[in-house]
């Protein structure tokens, strides 16, 4: 099948390329750009030298809608939205990895977003282990958040059995620095990033919403999303803490058997006896999750670990796209964490 | 004044001597260790080359404590119960930077450490800006821990006010691996630990107490610490997020306003109108300290950032000797954070 | 196949496992280990979770001959030699990946290493790159050095033409701390060794002899080789400086030009138009090589970057079984760099 | 005294600041900038809150030389030069932390840098330790690069003696990212630049010509440097590492011997028994130096460690104005290196 990518320069960019490259079904036909049109893939991505042999051109959308089978969209968030209609007008199939199809109601989108150019398309929202059989005949996926992929996955088995206070969800996250992009900033530039914590949008980053969404389908009810995320100076990797609160007792090893029953047919969830690290998942597309309960409190603290930039993005994508073309789900997300 | 350490060869040890060589009212007696008795004190901490010219000897309890005006005891928990009588019985004043007389009962000491061999020692709790007229007096100071420090610091002015549900205290915290000790093991080796991140002991780590008794004593009523530690791959810092849930509404100006007041005079606790970052305090013995509250649920996040090493543990002690003899509070604390 | 690997629990055990399951050819029979029997590989290294299922064993050897076309011994030095000829008896074909049979004469051997206990066993030098046709038929392939590996592939062409003085070959060398191996260590612990540069067995390195013998032998006359290897606070890499000085004017476009000949058909090795980064080869078993030639002074500075536990250990052993069983040299190998 | 820094938001001015507000005779009298003027300081170097309070402002640079005794300018190339006349003009001294007056002929300043605009200003090389009586009475100090700064320590007591080949001076030196400047670039965005080795400016980098000057000062004859500069992922720190050959056979311990005695009476060089590491200085002024000798090939390995911008630039132009000034050479450079 023919894919093109648009958004070849950024981090999920290269990302898409790394991984397709290797994937049995895919021709990658198109690589395109912004800033970068006119330069060999890999002098953008030096990694892929001799690999993938691609220069990246100015799209015009139609004509790769047309020439496509699949258009992966890896922009930032305002950009998808100005051409996914004319991509799905060609019938291409697209795979928005930006933020511009994640939220049903586009008042939300536009409050924490911008103005939306195209709503109302019909877009599944794409967190593979939820939302199978939609994403199956799905001509528009919007691919989860990162930040979102790792907390709903480390609770949505809580959500059906109704075991929890909803009023208070506490999610802290923190992140690896590929998960804000490509481009220089000051609070990117490694001598003032490296050996630095920090929180950022500590009460209203763009992902609540995202995720109180999705909560709140699993959960059936209004839910109460407490999320801060952090920037921690790793290049990739995130590790989710959810602190929640059961409305009774549990019992540790009976949530842990919850998980593993919830998870069981996923070929990317792996339910851990111990707890999760991010190097355990790096460069891979598994979510690693794991659970304790206070023997005190009874708070559960369940937490997950994914890469940001595959499970949290390209990984998950290409995931996707194996459920949208009836391939195996793991082609070409085969390869195995980079650890150490 | 004379001045003794013992447990030389640690960090905080290390820490100890690299801040009261700068002390101008302290004169450094003796260095005492265990596993590196007859080394130079500089082949153990080789910034002090030229700097301190002392050899770690094996320390006979009664002299160092007849030989010096005030000892550091900058060992493990465990340890410095074993012959801090002997210290005071000499007529030295302690300060403790182990866990052994941080709490205040015994039994919780050993249900999270081990049995306690000087129970019932009139020991002060040694966070500077809230027991300073104790300190002042005592002969035993507990010098607090890393996590416990920051975590109520970035809490205490709500206590004051009976602003939040006690029921309800997050408190996920981020530390900086120096806060593991000198001790090599698999989880602190470099290829392992570098570009990872975990939590661990998730609910019961040994400063939840800790954190219970003092959190307890400024609210004046029970609370309940849902405390979760980080390890992340930088040497030093904490970041400490602690998500509180306010009883009645209230204004993020206005608990500014609180903290500020709360902490106008403290020479080393800034509040600041945006938030901490570790390598703002890195080196130094500042506690930076900044909040919000979400418009949305009402969530107070607190978060503060330390040196662990520093305000966390030996800058910390050398403040309390500070307060203890009447020294200026600032002196031989002058340094600024090294950033980046 | 039938795969065996003694040595399952260091860091190229751990390589071994990550790349050869997903090797088409490959099964792999036995995991074997010292420190470690009875543990599930996936509790030693968490990244195989779920992806295969071995127990750690402990060997006995002959059985493991036996059972294996091929052993692949990830031990460190000293400890292969006592077992590899059982290996072989059983005619199992051996790749071993610790030094002990590099080097041609168990004289410098013993001078650099220790006594050894198998001396005179027919070995071929596994720098794939050069001697792919002996490899070919090899029974016992002794796989080169991380620093070996990138310095001798930096210079290697400037040797088929004569070009250099061979009294002054400067090799400076800055590796990853994987390089160093999984067992902790002061000089490995993270606090201590992140955020820090140091140089290490600065004039007499076990892999200068290694370095000599091969270069002398591409050479066809005695050489210098002056080695300092650095330990560099990142998990993986090698970057390998190499200062030489030509004996006539060079032109750099002809040098590459040569460079780009000698390595023509070579899958694993690109030489680049710019210089390499650890990171376009992170993960990979590429050979990144680039080179400058100084306008003032005619120094060639000829860089190589590599993975020092793919191309630098378990990757070019795959790659060595490849050539071995006649596989295509890809098989097994065909995972782009992680960048970022 | 008086003390007004030009170039006040980059790391060089970040540091004079860190350094100067515990320095007991100066004053701080105005900090100029040119992209930041009207914050506070603090704003720019959060760890400055509460510490220094002066708001940078644009510099009428007249006025500046007028009320200052001294002034640093902390700027790029080519900007001091357009306004070095004017303040001594105005009878300021000044000490230039950029490259502007460090080559003594200006065909090669321009050769490496750009058009000169004030040549021939009567300026002194501020290598504390070699120049120190010229230092005395300069109006103008031309503060020494980082990279000179580590590489001409390492070597100068060899020039003394007439040691070694003047032909084959190999420096192969490793910088932490703070060297290049605070802003930011994409060769600094810390994911591409964390867990990432490379070389840059392999054959011509402009400190080249500036460290050949001085050694040829040194030499008393031409000399052939081969300089070479790496960038590594740590925040502060120069590994210098210089390779030379002696004309005849030399012993080591001779060689210790020799450099003790020429840094005998230094502040800020400490000749160590060990190989030196860049945290034991990181923070401090001082530069350590290690050396080995090699048994097979007498290659001599001179290594030297400093924080780059102490040492290597604004604690050396402290050091510079101490001297200038007549006060303790160690005045407001007490701090020991912060380790871990």
């Amino acid at each position: 099948m023919k894919v093109s990518v648009i958004g070849a320069s950024g981090y999920t960019g290269g990302e898409l390329f790394r991984l397709l490259c290797n994937h049995r079904e895919v021709e990658i036909v198109g690589a395109y750009g912004k800033t970068t049109i006119g330069k060999d893939l890999s002098e953008v991505h030096p990694s892929l030298q001799d690999i993938v042999d691609l220069t990246i051109e100015e799209p015009k959308y139609r004509e790769v809608g047309e020439s496509s089978d699949l258009v992966f969209t890896a922009t930032s968030h305002g950009v998808a939205m100005k051409f996914v209609p004319d991509l799905l007008d060609e019938d291409a199939r697209v795979i928005d990895i930006s933020a511009d199809y994640r939220l049903d109601d586009v008042r939300v989108y536009e409050e924490y977003y911008q103005k939306h150019e195209s709503p109302g398309l019909e877009a599944v929202y794409g967190l593979s282990e939820i939302y199978r059989s939609e994403i199956e005949k799905a001509d528009l996926v919007a691919n989860p958040g990162c930040y979102p992929t790792a907390a709903i996955l480390s609770l949505a088995p809580l959500f059906s059995e109704e075991l929890i206070d909803l009023e208070h969800i506490v999610i802290d996250s923190k992140s690896g620095t590929s998960g804000a992009g490509a481009k220089p900033s000051q609070k990117l530039h490694h001598p003032t990033c490296a050996e630095n914590l920090r929180a950022y949008n500590v009460t209203a980053h763009r992902h609540s919403p995202e995720i109180k969404q999705e909560v709140e389908k699993l959960a059936g009810g209004e839910a109460t999303i407490h999320f801060t995320p952090h920037l921690i100076p790793i290049t990739r990797g995130i590790l989710n803490t959810s602190h929640v609160f059961p409305q009774d007792t549990v019992d540790e090893d009976k949530l842990i058997e919850l998980y593993e029953n919830f998870y069981d047919d996923e070929p990317f969830v792996r339910v851990l006896e111990r707890l999760p690290q991010t190097n355990a998942v790096r460069g891979s597309n598994f979510c690693d999750v794991g659970l304790e309960v206070s023997e005190n409190s009874g708070r559960i603290v369940a937490i997950s670990a994914i890469d940001n930039l595959v499970k949290g993005a390209s990984g998950q994508a290409i995931q996707n796209m194996n459920i949208m073309f009836g391939f195996d789900e793991r082609m070409g997300l085969e390869e195995i964490a980079l650890r150490p």
